[in-house]
């Protein structure tokens, strides 16, 4: 019985997260199993951040499909701790159903505000974070003060909208909030967290709660001053290199497999 | 297999949630199922409150029957995580057993000042929540710093009697103190949650601790600057139509069902 | 299949919480079997003390058998979470083992030098509580916030000594401190709390807690103002009733059960 | 059946902790025998501190095999909750890998760098102690403020380098700011513990976290007076002899066993 994943596996996984479907030769055959398999990734991850607390009953992830104007989005009416695959909704880039199974989530436009403006940006999750989100409340930057949130020390714009994103308009304005950042908070709301793969805008929402619990504790009691820009720099490149991001993935995967085993 | 529940049926939910039993024509029979239904959705509110922490050795969750004088109450002497539907008693609205199968809890008129005073609110929820209860204890205000917690936007008054709401001048003293709002803190003891049905006070009564959990934390680290009245409006509409209250009561109920699996 | 328990079970719990065995007639038989059914209790708290975080590694739970001058007293050697009646050891009141199944705890005297000073008092709880612990740190008084809090409205002395109870002299001295009160505090250590039954010791254990949760939420965001005196007797009077406390007890029973069914 | 564990077994665990494998006689097989155990007892404190929340999807449990300047390490690229001691891999005193089932970590100089350094520690680990860290944000020192915390009393360093400890550089640098003391905080990262035994490094990684939440709470609410050094001397005489650690080791493996009994 083989519990352990090799390291020849994590680094498959650290490739394959930076790799889309072949461009050509495999036909619409391959394209379609490519497609079934990220939307199969994009609802393992939306169980995977509502165990961890980040998602509950509202909140979801995307991804865009590499290539295309197509994003594959979980849907508004499924239960985030039980969507599969099959339940995942496909959009184009202004946020219309491309399909009729489930309805998309009525702040599709997150996402897809998100991927017209950022190229560089193929998944995107929405989440609802305890600690994160009291910053936008304060009014306070989140800073980095850990090594996880190092990713975040250009820091973490506040998106001043303080309602559902649910218009192009408002897509398009917190777009710009976001700008060329890996994250911003959407005022007394959440958090949106955007990455080049999946799995590494899953990793980093943790990271954003991560460093925001610590800092909080830290302003409570004390003074949370931040590292320097050189220190996080040397922060990312360790521990959010393409084998990180795989094993940390990885660890969320063996936890929830391990919790379902009966 | 079906684990999703498809938008139609979250609709239904939604319509259902607004409508009573039949106002005539089912006779006896249609009128006993109906209520044999509320008395489960009663006891499944309780169960998904104790889940959440809301809920714990004491507490009680209840409804009035549409166009009576019955209110179906949690019991006092059974544990609020394995109420059934069985379990909820009828009382009238001067908190008189209508049967003798369980006893009504010693607070009884939590609910009944409610229903005497509020002729729109069909379900009253009484909890005990850990952060909210906070502020009955300092005295600071609750204030809408999120959007779930835009619900209470007018204010969530104090009823200051420190003990058991246990007579009937106390029950009208804390519908008083209630007023026109969503919810009422009881001193250094608990919280009440109103709304025109069950699920719309389950869902409400989450918001309440959600929003009093973040603001405590902005509070021992910044300012607690609320949303303004428009901001509130607009997060009300959008974030507690039927549909985002029942995809949130939707949400719970999948939940429990997923842990009683295996 | 009845999973609820009705008022009969409950008020039959309460009578007995404060009925001894029989004094006379059952001889020695009914004497072994009522002291079989308290080390069953007292393994039983033990155990759901664990279950609620109030006990770990260390921590525990004891009871007087009525009318002698035995002590009974979870092992120092035997995890507080699978704790059976059978593991269950008795000592004198001079903490000297009677039996020879399991070795006392180290901090026996905790619990007989309370023993020797009040005959009130049958039944001890030496619990590890996180943030009534913090009181005996910032030297800060617990203070009467909660509907729970009020039995602890007389004050809950801190008992200075820093490390074991684990001589007659200290086991004295503890008693001293703890005087006439519910409950004390071993200053950075931990909690006793004391009642006339397992379940009221118990119950007081948990009340202790969720008081001091709060209180330092109060204290970190503002300011926490005691009820009155006046409001703590009709607290005590309304939620510590036999009735109350057998209800609790019942309730973490029955948690119990629910969690281990398979 | 027997769930309980007698005291006869706790203080054959409690001499076993500080007894190598023997020293000659036993051949090759049974230090290969040894070598096993060893790595179970790796593995299984690992799992236990990742139940317990101090290790996630990094952060690793070592330790020394005696009399050799071999480290047995738990893998970079299995997850903590599901590792077992045939993945424990095994590295020299340079950190260069003995065999090739799997990569070690990347940190692994925070484990050789403290062995090169201290002969008397023969297991260290490295977590991510979420209130701990928070002291290495602010610089506030951790103090001694529980009887768990007396074994930090004289001080818990803090490493400044922030960012991963991955060259023998580093791992010396490391060694030299923990220098005598049983712990110290690598800066906005996380925690190194050392100790004589799996079990003392397992069971003071516990109570650095349960010191410092604590603390925190006290700072956040008032002042955080430590314990004198003689009242540290007592407290750790009394509660982190070989006896308290062999039962508080017993008590999270009988927490495992329970937790995966079906």
């Amino acid at each position: 019985m083989s519990r352990h994943v090799p390291l020849a596996s994590i680094l498959a996984l650290a490739l394959a997260m930076h790799t889309g479907p072949p461009a050509f030769g495999g036909g619409a055959d391959a394209s379609a199993e490519a497609e079934r398999a990220l939307k199969d990734k994009v609802a393992r991850a939306t169980r995977m951040l509502a165990r961890e607390g980040l998602l509950g009953s509202s909140g979801h992830v995307s991804a865009r499909v590499p290539g295309t104007a197509r994003v594959l989005i979980g849907p508004a009416d499924v239960s985030r701790d039980l969507v599969s695959g099959e339940d995942v909704v496909a959009v184009d880039l202004d946020s219309r159903p491309l399909d009729k199974v489930h309805r998309p989530p009525l702040e599709t436009e997150i996402h897809t505000g998100v991927y017209r403006a950022r190229p560089d940006v193929m998944a995107v999750v929405h989440s609802h974070p305890v600690h994160s989100v009291v910053f936008s409340i304060t009014g306070k930057p989140i800073l980095p003060v850990t090594v996880h949130g190092a990713i975040f020390a250009d820091g973490v714009p506040v998106f001043e909208h303080v309602g559902h994103v649910n218009s192009r308009e408002l897509g398009d304005a917190l777009a710009r909030a976001l700008g060329s950042h890996r994250a911003a908070l959407i005022k007394m709301h959440g958090a949106v967290i955007v990455g080049p793969s999946v799995e590494e805008a899953f990793v980093a929402a943790l990271q954003l709660e991560e460093n925001a619990e610590k800092q909080l504790w830290a302003e409570a009691t004390g003074r949370a001053e931040p590292m320097t820009p050189e220190e996080a720099a040397r922060c990312i490149r360790q521990s959010f290199s393409p084998f990180s991001v795989a094993k940390r993935w990885q660890y969320y995967v063996d936890k929830e497999k391990a919790e379902r085993r009966p």
